[in-house]
């Protein structure tokens, strides 16, 4: 049975009157056609008790297992549907944003049982609302703590690096895809040599044929030995072990053995519990990157905002969470990169804060705004050609990076400290637009 | 180095020129603003080696490894962009349809790597280029001869089902959520004893414990029993075992040791690459359900096609893919639906056809569109409510459904049947829109 208008109570509640712990939180915009009190109703049915009795049965499962509307606001859009979507209903059009209590004991601790649950199909395929958009979700405590959170988070990276009061430099290894084991250690050795911490694969540089991770890790592993060696500080290799689901355990313990002491998978591709199956394995940090989030997340009417997949990223474990970052390439406004940091760093019950990295083109150009913009220290930046492709090579890319953050450590502009440091001032001349 | 004017030809190729089982073909349409060959070049180069040579080292990896335009054309939007997307560039905005050739070497037989190479940072993030579309994607067999797919696939879910020459009728148990296992039991007998194949659990019902699955598939196993042995014909109760991927393979024994003898799943909450590893592991068909897909496949011009995923969801293996089908409440046009359907029935290399089954608020009311929109009976039809809120009960919902069946199979108009079928005609009379 369809949810008609004298059932619509039934889906709605005053938030004081529920037990928090027993819900998650989770907000919607949406537009729709006809009753808006009656589409939100039916969003809830929808995504819990589609058919809360049976045919001639007096029982009613709302109250313990229906989603509830508990915030509610709706204002006509004269204009109709804010986007063409085929097949949409005809009829005025009323632009809402709710907020629903969703008990969790429907589905458990469990990222796909929670997906299905919050972005299934009751959230795409509620009669009457074709534009929809999943804008953010809260976890109370007692959901929490069935997770582990990351194994490491932001302080255990710093103690690791022995990195503090600055932010975590990564570099990209490039070219990305092409190059044999040995010629990716070179370029990795110069990359610490220069400054960075830690020298990580692309996310599209896997197991491959002509570069296998087992050769490629103990390579990688020497180099960083002795970069470690020449520099005294702690650096890391950040092993991209991205692959079907049952080749993440046996590929971290590969990886590691050789001398990777971090590993990174691209998390929607391998899927959010595939992660976190890794985790519970994992003896080194877990790096997650962001392949396929911006297929739901761009558009700012429809689709899944990209902070509830950083906070499952990080309910799963993920130490590091590589995001899109600032810049016209990236196409994401400031605002979202900040909630994006801010979903990794703020409370959240007893799971550790993860290290948002925000990337996408970046170089000793743009370091200033990123570190200004983000208003922290904790975080990771991670150029690819803004060190591997500086014209110096890339010991001279990851120092130029590092005499940018000199700059702005003493609060010198950036430009003014180029006059007197070659390579800043060459990756300015090179990357600034 | 980002890709410059000079650079581009190095991206693309002719067709002809290269080796076909090298490749997996992929169709993008897109948005931009400059030149849109660059444009193109550079959704080549972003997702494959997106800097083809080392600073100071004379090399060019775009041969080997770069992803190749094929097919080209642009046209003007003297409107500019079709969708609004907060920090695009600006300029005269280019409309663009081109086919890839993309190198599978780069990434293997794997899923996830597939999908960082295809749908990921490449595709969504090529400067100039905010809107994006994956339209499609083709394999060659030299690729597709990695992959299993189905295991049983349409003729071996006729073959243990007896059932032929028509639809295979599916039922969702409901209310979905908060029944125990002893009423889903009874309903899955009711269900099966009016003339469903499979009775199957919601997506939203996994191991809760409130109706644990081990005791739902003893239940639903032994009723199952008793159905077949009353009707003389085979019947399959289809467990949902969505869960974090390490636990797919004990609920997959846990179900199938107690009765269940099919096993559904979320794919993409549980990952394609989970799929495709239970589908190593599990003895019985293997179902897919369709949540998250509308969130990157509903716009028509951003995203990814939903084909694209019932193709890879074929490949990883799912013997019957849960779909949306017709329908006002799917918002899915017709022609999609049809797609989709084809991708799973249309000759694949060495991989057998899925079992499309496309839903979404099905009665016997629906059928007859179904079928003729689909014109085969290769498909499979999944009621929830139209047999399971039949005013009459679950026999008579299911009995509806054959009814409808046998008249469109003799020739006859529904309704007219309808006149000496009490089922039917309640049926109709309830669910009609």
């Amino acid at each position: 049975m369809s949810v008609t208008p004298g059932d619509v109570e039934g889906f709605f509640a005053r938030e004081d009157q529920l037990d928090r712990d027993a819900y998650v939180w989770l907000d919607y915009r949406f537009e729709c056609t006809g009753d808006p009190r009656l589409a939100a109703a039916r969003l809830c049915s929808e995504q819990s008790t589609a058919q809360w009795h049976r045919v001639g049965v007096d029982e009613d499962f709302r109250a313990r297992f229906g989603a509830k509307v508990v915030r509610f606001e709706a204002a006509p859009r004269p204009g109709g549907f804010s986007l063409d979507v085929p097949d949409a209903p005809r009829g005025e059009v009323q632009a809402c944003h709710v907020t629903l209590a969703h008990p969790h004991g429907n589905f458990g601790p469990r990222i796909p049982n929670l997906l299905s649950a919050i972005a299934g199909e009751g959230m795409f395929f509620t009669p009457g609302v074709p534009i929809i958009r999943l804008e953010d979700i809260r976890f109370p405590d007692a959901f929490l703590a069935a997770f582990d959170g990351p194994q490491f988070g932001v302080a255990g990276l710093r103690a690791q690096l022995g990195a503090h009061d600055r932010p975590i430099f990564f570099g990209v290894v490039k070219p990305n895809i092409g190059l044999a084991p040995d010629a990716c250690a070179a370029l990795g050795l110069e990359g610490w040599r220069g400054g960075l911490d830690i020298a990580k694969d692309d996310e599209m540089l896997a197991d491959a044929p002509w570069c296998p991770l087992e050769e490629r890790a103990r390579l990688l592993g020497a180099a960083r030995r002795t970069a470690e060696r020449e520099t005294g500080v702690p650096k890391m290799y950040l092993a991209n072990i991205t692959d079907e689901v049952d080749h993440l355990r046996p590929l971290h313990d590969l990886a590691v053995a050789n001398g990777a002491n971090a590993v990174m998978v691209n998390a929607l591709p391998v899927g959010l519990s595939g992660v976190r199956v890794l985790r519970t394995h994992a003896t080194v940090p877990l790096v997650a990157h962001f392949p396929m989030i911006a297929a739901t997340s761009r558009l700012p009417g429809y689709g899944i905002h990209s902070r509830v997949f950083t906070r499952l990223q990080r309910l799963a474990g993920v130490d590091a969470i590589i995001m899109p970052g600032l810049g016209g390439r990236m196409f994401t406004p400031e605002p979202e990169v900040v909630d994006n940091v801010r979903a990794c760093l703020e409370p959240m019950g007893p799971i550790k804060p993860s290290l948002p990295v925000p990337g996408g083109s970046d170089s000793a150009a743009t370091l200033a705004r990123v570190h200004r913009t983000l208003g922290t220290v904790d975080f990771g930046f991670v150029p690819g050609r803004g060190v591997f492709a500086h014209p110096m090579g890339p010991a001279a890319g990851a120092r130029s990076i590092r005499q940018a953050w000199d700059a702005i450590a003493a609060g010198t502009p950036v430009e003014r400290h180029a006059a007197a440091h070659e390579e800043l001032r060459v990756a300015l001349a090179t990357f600034a637009a």
